[in-house]
């Protein structure tokens, strides 16, 4: 007998017929002896329609009263899938986080939880009942309803996972695991049936949707094994677990891309020292992310800075930048939209040698010419023209052996 | 300066535009100098689509998660209504019933409320801050979300005024106060400027949905004065006070009818002790409440039995008397949902002789015939043919006096 905790996405509670769904799966996996907990979000388009009420109420809002309005979603479906389950003869009751309670951070609208109080949710659990946990919601230290951001319902999920010490965590969504690659581009992408926390950090910091990064972060410290699967299909999943746990490793475990990139060249800055400072600063000060930065070789006293940002900040760093042209001469901007990120991703890399010179290889012999190259340990992204995207992203996927080659 | 508590239902915050323009009354009331507590229903149709979730998730639903779900409604509309006072320069915040707390029993979807912690609340109206408190909703004993019954805000509002020791409760509501006959009939009602609780109580008992009957209850016994005025106009509405506050009474203050009723006459039952008693103990052990009775004069030894129920009570009552049959020896039973209750109200007849008399008159007159009669101490009920329900209504509501005059 184990005690898994289940999250469910709004995908997967969309209307009553899918949370009926919903806690059919449940009792099937309660009813083989398991002990479960579930984690809901809102039906999906509930928050957008709320958070958008919140902003036509009051368009700088107090992020207090946003979370107080954001919540309502998580409590509806929780009860509604408490009564579900009970109708099916599954003892159940809904749990807000107030009445656990999930104590967050006083950061509205991005609270981090600090200690959930577990003691009379094991209590039940013991007792064979399950406890419907609405996802994305705690309670802040002056006794208001916090939310935890877009996505927390990942987080509030592993997070109740870790405090019950949990066997599993199982991210129930609409699809049916992590592929090699997004089978939208590549028809031979495979499901993996593991992957590391390390790896999913870095695909989620890609833009996967699949798991939001602090979930992955929490599952990792606290070593909560993962599963992502659909709560569609009743195939298993993709597991997300330690390094130690997966006994050969792939060189490359997937391939990646993100077309949300946007690649900006400072054009003849002083090549001196804090030059870079002077130019990141001022964006890290108006929260803008860069991703991949490269320096070219000076050549008389004067480089190139180029980096990446995301698209919606491209606007907004192109402005600080002209603010700040009169402590950091430049000569001029060069803004370019069309580009994408390609990556490789695998812990395996560490261990094996020439994974970076497959890929230089491979785009090489497609003709596709790389912009900017950035590695991590278990990591290595190019910057490419965007008309080559999918170009790249299967060459590499059959360059590192990932194509299916079952019928 | 007074302090008033404004209660808002749920037409009149249907949508942003209407929240918007609550804010807009709210903020003139307060800043004319007045101390003001909101209280807020759901938008309207909120709560009707939460309930018909719960109902389809679990026909026997469990009243514990109904009240959760269906308390979402207000969280969002009092969360909403203080960012759009926030964003007219008003300092407000949301209210949930667990925050105050607003204590109720356990009564789960028809709790009622048992304490309001008002320190707090008080603190911050005494610094011009405007609480939003979501109506309908209260913590139970074991710190659970309780709800209050259809139209339960109205109490709620009351409850505030009454623990916050306010000056005044106005119910803003889509009509524009209290009638002396419904307007869709009687082309010359008056909107009356005062009206007694004990009237708007009986009111509210033959269906006038203006105010729930516990929130006129509950004003009449902590003396809070109402008013039920339109959140669309700008006009007074119906001041609901305490009779000594109304120096002319008149003998009549309003024509009420109701179409929501059915009459079964037993026929042929044995007139001896204990006969009623075996007839309406099993209706009222059925959950069927039985209004207007009366007994025919006894011939050969049995008689015949009148009496009213609702028309979604009548199945249910004839079923119950065919099983009682063989307790109860009757002839037969005889049913009639073509009839109508035609009501006049007025705590002036208490003190003015001849009120019923003016009322078999003019229907007479008309050639109306009465059915059954009950009186109140306050109201004199007959029942009719509804055919005639128009017709019977505008005759009395000229035989007292009514008509308006006016231009």
């Amino acid at each position: 007998m184990a005690l898994i905790v289940h999250k469910y996405g709004g995908t997967s509670l969309a209307d009553l017929d899918r949370i009926n769904a919903v806690a059919d799966r449940v009792k099937a996996a309660f009813d083989a002896g398991d002990e479960i907990a579930v984690v809901v979000s809102a039906m999906a388009g509930t928050t957008d329609q709320l958070v958008s009420w919140v902003r036509a109420a009051a368009p700088l809002h107090d992020a207090r009263e946003y979370d107080t309005v954001a919540a309502a979603g998580e409590q509806i479906t929780a009860g509604l899938l408490a009564l579900a389950l009970q109708h099916r003869g599954v003892t159940a009751r809904s749990w807000l986080g107030w009445q656990i309670p999930i104590h967050t951070d006083g950061g509205h609208g991005r609270a981090r939880i600090e200690g959930i109080e577990t003691d009379e949710l094991l209590r039940r659990i013991g007792r064979r009942e399950v406890p419907v946990v609405a996802g994305f919601q705690g309670l802040g230290p002056l006794g208001r309803i916090t939310t935890l951001g877009r996505g927390g319902t990942d987080t509030s999920a592993v997070a109740l996972a870790a405090a019950l010490g949990a066997d599993r965590c199982d991210i129930f969504t609409d699809v049916e695991g992590v592929f090699t690659a997004d089978p939208r581009v590549v028809a031979a992408a495979r499901k993996l049936t593991k992957i590391t926390y390390e790896e999913m950090l870095e695909l989620a910091s890609l833009g996967a949707k699949v798991l939001q990064i602090r979930a992955v972060e929490m599952a990792m410290k606290h070593q909560v094994p993962l599963q992502v699967a659909s709560s569609f299909a009743d195939t298993p999943g993709t597991f997300v677990v330690d390094e130690d746990d997966i006994v050969e490793q792939e060189r490359v475990s997937g391939i990646a891309y993100s077309r949300d990139e946007a690649k900006i060249t400072v054009m003849g800055v002083a090549d001196r020292p804090g030059v870079a400072a002077s130019i990141f600063g001022p964006l890290a000060d108006g929260n803008v992310n860069v991703d991949m930065i490269v320096q070219n070789i000076s050549a008389d006293g004067t480089t190139d800075l180029t980096f990446t940002v995301t698209e919606a900040d491209l606007d907004r760093s192109i402005a600080i930048l002209e603010e700040t042209r009169s402590a950091v001469a430049y000569d001029r901007l060069v803004a370019d939209q069309g580009v994408v990120k390609v990556s490789v991703i695998g812990v395996g890399m560490r261990s094996h040698a020439g994974v970076a010179q497959t890929m230089f290889a491979a785009l090489a012999e497609k003709g596709i010419n790389i912009q900017v190259i950035s590695t991590s340990e278990i990591k290595i992204s190019v910057l490419v023209s965007e008309d080559y995207t999918e170009l790249a992203v299967r060459s590499l996927h059959a360059a590192y052996g990932l194509d299916d080659h079952e019928p």
